[in-house]
């Protein structure tokens, strides 16, 4: 785990880090209270297609969670994302999605595959090196991610024993494997479903929610398309990983 | 307005009174904080079928209302519920419910309209009488009432402007004019819905959802059946209060 930055702001430290993982540069950033020392619960957050680990709504809840409840929270680029390409490598891909077919071909669901192997890999990694810090440690870990961050977070959860509570959203059953994973997590889940989806069809994510093996599993309906979470949810969202991952020792 | 009783515990005066609506004595309760002087918002609490105004989940949730943001609350019994039949009479309508036939009857809705007219008339009247008491006034006034409390609520919310944000639940479409209720009311929800509820079919209950025409409508669903609805849902319904109707003046 290499660090490349380091920046103070309201008593939040923001570190960049890079690691390498099956010879691949994944690039990261970790928030923490200023000057914290000894085990917190830890939050990783997954961000969607497109974005990138210091995207608006990451940076916002991951500055919010170490403020109210001195966690830290980690975020990496995915696979094909943020800092692993440049600005023209970004722009082919999105132009690619767009003119893409609709509808999901056996070729894209391979390559989704593909993908989230290499990010559960990562995710494992990046677990692994953060908690060998010492602000960080082994304390309980939760993680949070919709759309894309669903697609990886699924098949994650299913092979990563240490999380032990996650939101997850926006994002419906599509493969076989995928339920299969989805039938496999027990943890205690907040599921997002915007109302008005155009990405994730509401019959599919009705029928991921159901999957859910988890004895409790809160699903949060609300009005309006993919990008139109209401801001209010994310105090929710706090409450809930306090409630289950606890407070961070002051 | 006649008061019967008065006790108070930790803080919390319970007020017990009656009122008369169209020749009915309507027994009802009035929580507030001990001593408490000046307006401040209210909840009106609605029970379910079967229940009564003092039912456990009233009790707790009107007390954290009081205790934790200073509101008053106040429920009353509904038609045919509570103080308003001797035991012999509740015990003779359950075990009448019990042996109907599965599903609704046009006879059944009919009376359910008679009932919903004069629990309508019933709410108006208490608002009436505890917004003239000085220690409630004409601050900000929500609605919590699921199953019976949203069969009488979406009919009351339709018909009265000063409620301004409302909790509802547990219940579907069912007839024409119980859409067009819902479909009428835009003030900001939070709909709850039991996954295995084995009383409200789910596909009414999403549709109860879809038909509120508010911008800002919650639904959190969670697994279990109709009397499930998890503790820690609580906590979630006071932020929602709050947020709309403010917090009391200290």
């Amino acid at each position: 785990m290499k660090f490349t930055s380091e920046v103070t702001e309201m008593g939040v430290t923001e570190r960049g880090f890079e690691l390498t993982v099956a010879a691949e540069r994944v690039p990261g950033i970790i928030w923490a209270p200023e000057g914290a020392g000894g085990p917190r619960p830890l939050l990783l957050m997954g961000h969607g297609g497109s974005q990138h680990k210091r995207t608006e709504g990451i940076l916002a809840r991951a500055r919010a969670m170490v403020r109210h409840h001195g966690y830290a929270v980690v975020a990496i680029d995915a696979p094909g994302h943020g800092d692993r390409v440049t600005r023209e490598e970004g722009e082919r891909a999105r132009e690619t999605r767009r003119a893409a077919a609709p509808g999901m071909t056996a070729e894209r669901f391979r390559e989704m595959a593909a993908r989230n192997a290499k990010a559960i890999a990562e995710w494992k990694a990046t677990l692994d090196a953060v908690q060998a810090l010492d602000y960080v440690g082994t304390a309980p870990v939760g993680y949070w991610g919709v759309s894309m961050g669903t697609a990886i977070g699924v098949p994650f959860l299913a092979a990563e024993p240490r999380v032990k509570a996650a939101v997850l959203g926006l994002a419906g059953v599509h493969t076989e494997d995928f339920e299969k994973a989805a039938r496999s997590i027990s943890i205690p889940l907040i599921f997002m479903c915007q109302w008005n989806d155009e990405v994730a069809p509401r019959d599919a994510s009705l029928a991921l929610y159901d999957a859910f093996a988890s004895q409790e599993k809160s699903m949060h309906v609300n009005p309006g398309g993919h990008l139109g979470i209401p801001a209010f949810e994310r105090e929710q969202w706090e409450a809930f990983y306090v409630r289950h991952l606890g407070p961070a020792a002051r």
